[in-house]
């Protein structure tokens, strides 16, 4: 229930079009809804504009399938992440909207027709094997109504690839920049376009790398600015607050 | 030199206002402005929409004084952030307008009559100790020509100080959150307006801090959404990011 | 053996209802019981009031067993942690008490009656992943004779739940606190509460969270007071500790 | 103001004894008092039992002076953590009843007359370095009304020394047990008494040590049970925790 | 071959018994025999006391049997460690000698008999699941001509465990402590016998042990003296040291 | 496409041999070639001297494949490192000429005729266990068209079997030095070769070794002047830069 | 009072040579001797065969003082370590006999005649930088009674300064092995001697030596066997180890 | 004594030019001249190619004169790194031809006349603060006889000043690329140019930066190919190797 909706309810009480009590139950589940094992957050969307999103890593088949079932019954679009095919199998009959995304191991459920603000989302990465984050980022921007522009593969290793995309990419109005390694990528957008820069660093790598650390560390020191940083491998964070600004 | 000026300066070369050769001359350092121990990057403007800002930590008296001379000449507003006050004061005489923040540890030298967005930026501290951090974020939001909202001391040990001044946070396009300790501030303010926030762990507490990990590490795995984060201490990136938020 | 049992023997040989000899065999063991590959601590109930818990992780089934047996033998109540379901498979004959507890991976035997403290231990949790280190602590606190208040999935994301449990978990006369990721939540209840707290990082997270580490940091720096610290992942300490606080 | 005052004043409200008017400006920073840079809880002893105490690294004079002046104002007891003898001396004539604690590094003002628990709270370090943080626990403990036991340089190098003391220890109701290095003496303690053990690791060492690293992991992976850490050299947070137990 | 061998060798030039040839051929593979993939030091008797032993870990069936079989004909006793049973499987039919040791996962072909010291090794460990590692220290000691005295599960929990086997113990000519978690067995060993003692850290443990660097880090700042370290899960290297010891 | 097959097509435009528009087929690729899900680098031949190498790691088996067969149609060499049997499997087929190295995990496909440079490229390994990243290296330098001397399992634990073999390390123009554990190799080359030293840390170890970090921290530090260093494992960076070397 | 003295003092009550009182008065200390902030080890001669040492860092003027006295009252000969020429001007009148070595921040006490064992302990370094951790060694040895042999700059970038003098350093019992960056030195030296070699990392180094790091990692992860290390910087510990095993 | 010298000593002997007590004398020295505390390694030059270089560090003023006094008679070029201006005071009177590198923070002290090599070593930095490492590079490339290119302030934050710069890069034989926080330099370099390119990471940065750590790891992990790494701020062993690699 957004502020929107709260408004409506409250006016149709006022004007008869629905019994007190008939508000009363539709309230009720107003800060949360209880599950037992969760506690869903009805609330969030009033306080913070996006519905609750689904972190599927480490809940069972049951728990999820549970918490979808709830969340089809409000009417919201839907994202769960970090879903293996294995999971979307055992949920994929709660919805035919259900789509699972393979890439990017998300399901998404869309419930309600878009409405695009005017600007799209760039989305670039540094290497092939940033791919499931970037698609995780694209699917999460998709699912909250923004348009997205995909740049896959322009690392700095051969930095010209970058600078061909370097105009459609000043067209967003903010830009999720993901590399692995030794995450350089964000630090050369950053100094290239005048948008925010949302940093992702990947796990992609090996020794030194330390599961990503490097690229992490990378982004947090950078040289350029008017970047900023989410958790390693985190596409969904970055295309999250992607999108509260691309829809400020 | 920005996108403006430019085109400017280009009509009058077209309408004969001002000779090739005088063109010439002002187009000479569009790229750089080569200092010797400094390429200060004029470009910059028309790339990103900011003028270069001097970094003073490990640059010379001597160094500092050259740089800010050159960009004095610019006509641009200046901010030089991590500034002793013994490097204010070999500095302080380029102009009168230059002016020291103390708490800050910054200089600025506003050249330019500000025109402020609409929209504040706002600031919260988790303790009256992360003052230097804040400050540096707020002069760095000021001189960029933002309104500032400060809320010190509102840290999660006594959340209903938070609570208190919800209201007025969230009048803000844009939130720079800034803790040190556990760093959990964020968090809690991720979860409670609808607005970017870009979080700021700094290096205040001891022992498993660790100069600042822990509020690091904290907030890059926040359960909130929403959050981006910048380097440990970086008051000034974090408000040049939400500054270029807050002119989308 | 615990104290009173101690004395109670030593009054029994002096009244002459057993004979030294009788008493020598029960005696024999009273440091430890040598099963080879263990030694069971047997005085350690006298000096610390608590009979030994079996801690499965890295045991044989066939030490697991031994080491069962032994402990079925001096009538205590038993609790074996970090228990698959196929060690629980390879022991559950032993007893026909003998109970698994499959969230919290447990297994409890309990021999003696409860006496419970008029006071219950709360555990609340940030997440719904957290569960198993929860449950853990739950059974933990159950098998030592604790009623258990369970508050899951209060985190500070939204940090509502919380506050409508609040007048519960005040119930309570020792806190312990679980949660992942940030940790933030220990360090919002510490604030809110006037009972000790034992905060319990979880490995809960991926990325910068280093398998507990972000979480472990942030409770270890918190800024509320009243708060102490156990491993990652240790719900069988909290809850251990929580236990003999709840019953001083 | 604690729970029993707010109820008085409402009963003096009641009767009449005092205006509204008068209860209004009671009232008026019962959540927090604003200082401008600080916003000190009044709320918090309501809240937790306990009024603010004062962490005074990184606070400039004025700043301690001026919280210390308005905690004077309350009338309860204070006690200000982290100060240098040059710190004491800027605040020192606050009040006569001002005391600096050389070896704690601590001020303590005793307003109230104590009222002690029956039971002691022991505080045992492993060597002569580990004073520092040993003393401000025990002061700590102290101003907050609980009679201490100290038992120094009873490490596990020697642990004899431990063992002559440990009828006395025994008779604390909880324990504070301190070392530097590797931290062994909680985990040596805590097999010995039938007490919470809240465990302290110190930065006392080198190499290794790394700050009080190897004490702190020490702890956190203790083979005894019944314990609990804090942050390395936290003397203040064990006390706090240790005098929230004594009284429950 | 040793000192002895090889001044043998040359007295029986010297007198005729073996032609120059021969001897040429016995000297040939004096510095190390060339496998291809592996050089084995023959030499190694020479100058350091112990022939070589085989690492297991990472080397193929073929490349293990390879070796094996070339120490077999030197006649020397030869211990493989780090062996799978499947690894041993493939190799057992080299010599009817070959002995496997499952617990220490250890091969073990003795072709020499043994002269023991007059003195023994001991070799303790705080839990029961430290005993992979404790067993792969005594099958290398005993290899090595070494008998070896067993004290397992006398950890720091339960100290007075370790009390009463301290005379046995200090018969010993040389002390192996192994410990996991937070290793603390090795500084209370080291404060009380009178030997030489060798601290094997192992990777016993969870959560903030962080495989074994919580006890590696608390050993190496003993505040016990008299102690040293070997690499996490080394029960052969400290085995190694104490035969040397031993046989001083 | 390198830069002498760059002038040459322009070359037989100038002439006429063969048509702007043929020419422009050629050269559409030139910055890079878009697979979708990848961007060839062609012009990296151009700025770098090499062309493009496949990461296999990460990818999967059509991504590769695609690659490949892109590859195969420029007519340069191909070295595909990071390819697990099975990977090697599914593309066999799409050139009799691919070749797999098995301890390399390589696939190479060699299209034209070598020219050697004069010296050889020395390749040393301090144990048999670093044999996999060592052929990594040596396949590396091989398909890059150098001769390449193989030393391998001559670290410093028996170090005459390193000086046994230097006259022939000394011939090398540049030396790969490959070692795990301490990696103590390279240090003691570096002080015996005038040669320029590559050192490679490899993850074999365990324990302190943390899966390389020791190998790595020693060579970074090491006391040995003219070595540098590249990622733990990475014998083709190691062999790539030597052949840089060797051909200057 | 070692077990020697022990037993003449009971000899003599026995022979009446001295009354039980002045006995009493002797064994009063036995334990320890209690100085308020210290309680000195007067046990651990009986236990460990050595005095206690006074570890000086962290410990102020008096309490040194304090210290030194009480051991002088014992006969026995004294170090302290780790202390500045600020604490020995404040200590040096307590005894003529008290000697400072500068290098090795070290304060010797000697009041008896010295009873070598026939073997000596060799002392090597890899760099000059070393000195300080090696002359802290060498004074401990020697104020226990063992002869040192003093082998400095013979690190393994110049190994032939190794090799020139490995025959004199074969003629020690037991080798401590000393060096900073790397740490290959004991490695080298290993595989070399056929006696037990204790390695020392120093803090000698910079940037990813990170204080000792490195050299630490690389003689725990050493590739020699017979090898054992102590603290980073811990000469003292080195030498203790080894004059216990020259005195076996 | 390089292998010219001395086979000329040779050559001289054998015509009887000087008496074999004469080449004895000059031979004596020949492995290492002894001053106590150092062995200064003349054979190095034969082994290396290069003389020894003096790392001031930590040495005494002493020690750097008695050393370089050693030196300075061999009449080769010396050079001395991490010299303070108050060490060189101490020292600078010992050759009128000795030069104080002020931002380098090294002396050279050139004895010989230099013969370069056809081709310049190209020196590139991020930052301005990188120059104190990169002056130490190029000091210790001019004075090992090598022309240098510097390129100062050329970091990814705004790429066009490194563009601009590309066609004098790649005129060199070998570029050093030095940069501090993320380090993205070396590997947009790594990409553009054919040449090696050996990474120096610098300590310029704070938080995240972890003194060197987040450059460290992102140039190790980098991925542009062509690229290896000295450790942090090691401009001398950067500019060592690539005056290796410039004169093969």
């Amino acid at each position: 229930m957004n502020k929107e909706s709260l408004k409506n309810l409250l006016e149709r009480v006022k004007t008869g079009e629905i019994s007190t009590d008939e508000a009363y139950q539709n309230l009720l589940n107003l800060p949360y809804a209880e599950l037992g094992y969760a506690k869903i957050d009805n609330h969030r969307e009033m306080r913070t504009g996006y519905p609750e999103v689904v972190f599927g890593q480490g809940k069972t088949a049951e728990q999820l399938k549970g918490i979808l079932e709830y969340l089809l019954s409000t009417g919201n679009n839907i994202l769960a992440t970090r879903i293996t095919p294995e999971m979307f199998e055992g949920v994929k009959n709660i919805s035919d909207k259900a789509e699972y995304h393979e890439t990017a191991r998300c399901i998404t459920i869309r419930q309600k027709k878009p409405v695009y603000p005017e600007t799209p989302i760039a989305i670039v990465t540094a290497g092939t094997s940033d791919l499931p984050v970037a698609e995780e980022a694209a699917v999460t921007a998709e699912i909250f109504d923004n348009k997205v522009l995909r740049f896959f593969d322009v690392g700095v290793a051969g930095i010209h690839r970058l600078f061909n995309n370097l105009d459609e990419i000043r067209k967003a109005r903010v830009v999720v920049a993901i590399a692995g390694m030794e995450g350089a990528l964000p630090s050369v957008v950053g100094g290239l376009v005048d948008k925010p820069v949302i940093a992702v660093p990947t796990s992609i790598g090996y020794g030194a790398n330390f599961e990503g650390l490097s690229a992490l560390l990378g982004m947090l020191t950078s040289c350029a600015t008017g970047l900023s940083v989410v958790n390693i491998d985190n596409g969904f964070g970055a295309a999250y607050q992607a999108s509260m600004i691309n829809k400020l």
